[in-house]
């Protein structure tokens, strides 16, 4: 009786973790998972046919994230992480209350490593405007901590960089200098990095910043997060082989191929095609 | 019977002109369509809910295309004006053959206007990476003539400094400068800005190209070729006073409300709210 209930928890921790974004984004914290928890099997789903979330309203943003979720449930996922900032903070609640099945976002990781990073307990966050508007990362910071100086500030331009690879140019630099020159000014010693994307523009922000600032990295923190939990529930791998990984998107299947081994640094195979909407 | 007869096609002529665009950028396009057909009433749908339309495949496109006809059909317009170089390149020709109501897209009447300002026969051309992947104005142009050469060239980010209001800063004119370095050197004496948003970034674009490059901008002539058509069909309206304006989008009116305000440099009244996948 003991072995086959082991069996049974040790077919469940063979499970694939599911990650999904609203497109292409969600790779840099693929890549951190993958980097952290290699024997892990995981699928990805980026929605690239209704992508970007971050201009919808929070109702378009809870529907969309519940099909992305039935979606991962019907691939038998084990844990999902919901790699995307806005629905991260638009519709993370509203899902987990639905879906029994343990879920993570990118905002309460992002918050935590902030935390524990910061001496002077003044922290910025930089991210979409949507993701700005929502102030999930300021009521995520102030739920670890009352007495924390929080600045903010929307770079909407990044996202549109970072795709098209705009980092070391220096339009790149006077546009993240419009953008940071003000949290500069108010001596901030730690800052998130509230955008799935914006870890492609590490250098130019960093270099703006200056060494003194320490930046927040939510793909890193949300990997980190997604180890601990699966530890937690007794949910890891026992796998002693490398995972698969599986990726799923709503439309254009080769140009995310394409532009995703760019985010990944590595090769990705076969790209499936879902029809999301009737989910 | 005569008179039933002139009251039937007069009604039919003080119907609407329609206008669709995937969102915002097709109000540069209403804009130039109040200006010269004042009187005309007008009902503009953007679909902001399903926003770009440019990354997007050939068969979403169509789809999307086919539902806000659909809409605009329901709303019982006269005409439609398929405001998005997008939807006008990959899916006016499909539209066209299922529906009996006359349309224009913005891809012929900006091919024409090049034609109609080349003296030298050598144009260029710039719009999004769908867009010019389309090669649907290199077609368009060579419709009017064979012995011409063209020089097409995205200019991906156009869109996103549009939309943040980046028109004058230092970034825009480097990344400008990137775009269109290779297009001034060939020696083009006419430039089509094939996105409804570069009309906003008339100014740097003309600037760098300098003043002997002519600039066609898609909308006014888009504009210039409904006037036509409404006179060649009959179906110009007869009405003396000012035309009524109806805005309807698929997501976020109010956000709309606000940007679309700056686009038009005028008021909009309510926009309504239209659950477009329903069409």
């Amino acid at each position: 009786m003991k072995s086959k209930i082991s069996r049974i928890a040790n077919d469940h921790r063979r499970k694939a973790i599911g990650v999904f974004d609203s497109g292409i984004g969600g790779l840099t914290v693929a890549k951190e998972i993958f980097k952290l928890l290699p024997n892990e099997d995981v699928v990805y789903f980026g929605d690239t046919g209704r992508y970007p979330y971050g201009p919808r309203s929070p109702e378009v943003v809870k529907r969309f994230s519940r099909q992305d979720v039935n979606f991962l449930l019907e691939q038998g996922v084990k844990y999902i992480v919901v790699a995307c900032n806005t629905a991260s903070s638009l519709a993370l609640g509203y899902i987990q209350r639905i879906y029994n099945i343990p879920m993570l976002g990118v905002i309460e990781p992002g918050a935590r490593g902030a935390i524990e990073k910061t001496v002077t307990k003044r922290i910025g966050v930089i991210g979409t405007q949507g993701t700005i508007n929502s102030l999930a990362y300021e009521k995520a910071l102030r739920n670890f901590s009352g007495s924390l100086q929080i600045i903010s500030k929307a770079c909407p331009l990044f996202v549109a960089l970072a795709e098209e690879g705009y980092i070391d140019q220096p339009a790149t630099r006077l546009i993240a200098q419009d953008y940071l020159t003000e949290l500069k000014k108010k001596n901030i010693d730690t800052l998130i990095l509230g955008c799935t994307h914006y870890p492609l523009l590490k250098q130019p922000i960093a270099s703006i910043m200056g060494e003194k600032v320490k930046l927040v990295d939510s793909a890193e923190e949300t990997a980190k997060a997604t180890r601990k939990a699966l530890i937690d529930l007794d949910l890891l791998s026992t796998s002693q082989t490398a995972g698969k990984r599986k990726f799923f998107v709503s439309d254009t299947p080769e140009k995310f191929k394409k532009i995703g081994e760019l985010f990944l640094g590595q090769k990705i195979g076969k790209v499936g095609l879902v029809d999301i909407n009737s989910y």
